[in-house]
């Protein structure tokens, strides 16, 4: 610990020191479970697979407010493209730098000091506190927060509140709160045609030519207009290809990936029979192989967004803003049994790059934020 | 030589029994050589990088009539594939195998027992007879019948009628003559956009969306109604790719690789302007790499047609069709310095397949059908 550090940064600082590279955790957990217990937490570990995961509460009372994140970060990439090793963090003019910084280690680190601190002037307060952290966000997901969620829905525990300590700010720290996600639904289309010779089309169907308006069509629909919480829904296509390389012969199918964001307003099952409705139209011969990666979930102005942007107006005299943008995030599984849903975290800028960093004067800060929303909704 | 062979069979046999495949010409072109200087030829060797070709000429007055040819052949592909080795000719319920008994080999061995018996009838024939064969025409062709044309153009010697013996019969022999072929024009198109992620599609720019409309419009256009002697130009997508794999990457180029076969009605220069035209009024940012690698060549009822489908008419009873449909041949070329070219030989159902074949009885009547035309063209 640097005699200049706050406790959030010190904590910061030892969280990065640990490689924890999806899937390891590399005793996160067990460095931050230390603290929770000497609070009063009941701490326990619901690892599967290789993956580690703590589920920690202090409290047999509802309501429930949960902090939700990973220790787990993104390989750092080429070593020698950054300013200062990856895991061993330094503040340079400023910034605190390390894999990790940013998303998320900071907020792990503001998590438990705002707790400590909470729990220190209200040891008795309303509730239950919780948090529901694991070391596999940034690779496939399947045994993290997931794994927890089945846990917790399988002994009919649910949460009242959630905040994901995702980085979700994008110029200053609290400029941005996201209060739900859009969906991810994706498809792989084969559209079939006819090999054949470019000198006799007649005797080929060309599927490069019979899926052109087809696509054309869908990448000019406009799906919905988004709502209050949701923009539009868009489609996009990722990947098509069609043809072996050589320039005489017309190839025999054409495949194309695509991906729908998708809000509130459209559902999945909508927007598959909407795509079946126009491949069918052109008279196309095709399969889609249909993966729903995410449902969008939507956290509306309740008890938890007043008393998050409360806190973020009171603390930081920013006047946040809501936002569904983005890839998905763990929130659309905790959303399977908490009615309040939102991230919140520190400036995103950096993430997932070389030379990850995070303002360091903005660290405390969120933790104050983090306390400041223990206390509106659990202040005893 | 089998005992019941007629002449024209004995010599493809002998052709088909050298595997010469491209560029390797393995002794066809001295076997063919020695029977034409025993007429009074002046063989010439002009070969260039590895390939061999032959000019053979008897008489220094005009009209010249040649016949061309190659004398490679394709790769017989999976050897166990073949009911017979594909290099040891074998007569089985009539039908003669071995790879180049169709393309083109039986049409040699016609060529030569044509002029033999020609010759011997008229020793003082008007004019002149020439052969123009190559030993790379199956490959990439660029030091075979193009380097002889090029000879022949810089010492001002020109043809004035040319058949080729490509295997040009659909169902019988006789029932078609090739009497031009359409132009080749392709194009390697980059369509570029804005790479990015599929989350936050306002930040990219979808080259494959971009593309949609202007493709679907290229693959509907009508470029010509074609004329008398050829099919209206068509155009094809033979290769489409973008992506590199990843469904939530927006890619940032549509590579397509698309190619005309275009008739005497429409000029390549039209063609690309059109394609240009379409593309800019899409406001795509793009570039094509253009290669024209054949343009068309037509000939018209002239005197070679009328010779030789009299002639086809006479020996075989049949009322040929002109056509110009398929891929391209070594005519394109000799229609540099000769006006009328024309293609005429067996059945080409089998070319290029395991197990080429011919049928054995119709090699001789072939032979019949080139001298009528001689006579036709020739005769004193
Ligand atoms: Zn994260
Ligand atoms: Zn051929």
């Amino acid at each position: 610990m640097h005699h200049t550090d706050n406790p959030t940064l010190a904590l910061a600082r030892e969280l990065i020191a640990r490689p924890s590279v999806t899937p390891e955790d590399a005793g996160c957990l067990e460095l931050i479970s230390e603290r929770l217990r000497a609070l009063g937490f009941a701490c326990e570990r619901i690892d599967a697979a290789g993956v580690s995961n703590l589920w920690a509460r202090r409290g047999g009372e509802g309501p429930v407010l949960c902090f939700a994140g990973h220790t787990d970060v993104v390989p750092p990439g080429p070593l020698d493209a950054w300013k200062t090793p990856p895991f061993d963090p330094a503040i340079v003019d400023g910034m605190l730098y390390g894999r990790g910084a940013a998303d998320m280690k900071s907020s792990l680190a503001a998590f438990v000091t705002s707790i400590e601190r909470f729990v220190a002037a209200h040891p008795r307060h309303r509730g239950s506190i919780a948090l529901l952290l694991t070391s596999d966000e940034e690779g496939i997901a399947t045994h993290g927060t997931v794994k927890v969620v089945e846990a917790l829905a399988a002994r009919g525990e649910r949460l009242d509140y959630c905040i994901v300590g995702e980085p979700t700010s994008v110029d200053t720290l609290g400029d941005m709160i996201k209060n739900g996600r859009r969906g991810s639904l994706s498809g792989t289309l084969r559209v079939k045609g006819q090999q054949g010779h470019v000198a006799y089309p007649h005797l080929a169907r060309n599927p490069i030519h019979a899926f052109a308006p087809a696509l054309a069509e869908l990448a000019a629909i406009e799906w919905d207009q988004g709502n209050e919480f949701f923009p539009p829904t868009t489609w996009q296509a990722s990947n098509i290809h069609a043809g072996t390389g050589a320039n005489n012969v017309i190839p025999g199918t054409c495949e194309v990936m695509f991906n729908f964001r998708f809000g509130s307003v459209s559902a999945a099952d909508g927007l598959k029979a909407r795509t079946h409705e126009v491949l069918d139209r052109h008279g196309l011969d095709y399969e889609i192989d249909w993966h729903l990666s995410g449902k969008p979930f939507i956290t509306g102005r309740g008890a938890l967004v007043a008393a998050l942007s409360g806190a973020i107006a009171e603390t930081l005299g920013i006047d946040t803003r809501l936002s569904t943008t983005g890839g998905t995030s763990d929130g659309r599984f905790i959303a399977d049994i908490c009615a309040e849903v939102v991230e919140f975290g520190p400036v995103n800028a950096s993430i997932h790059k070389v030379n990850e960093c995070i303002d360091a004067a903005a660290i405390e800060p969120l933790s104050l934020v983090y306390e400041r929303t223990l206390h509106t909704l659990l202040a005893a």
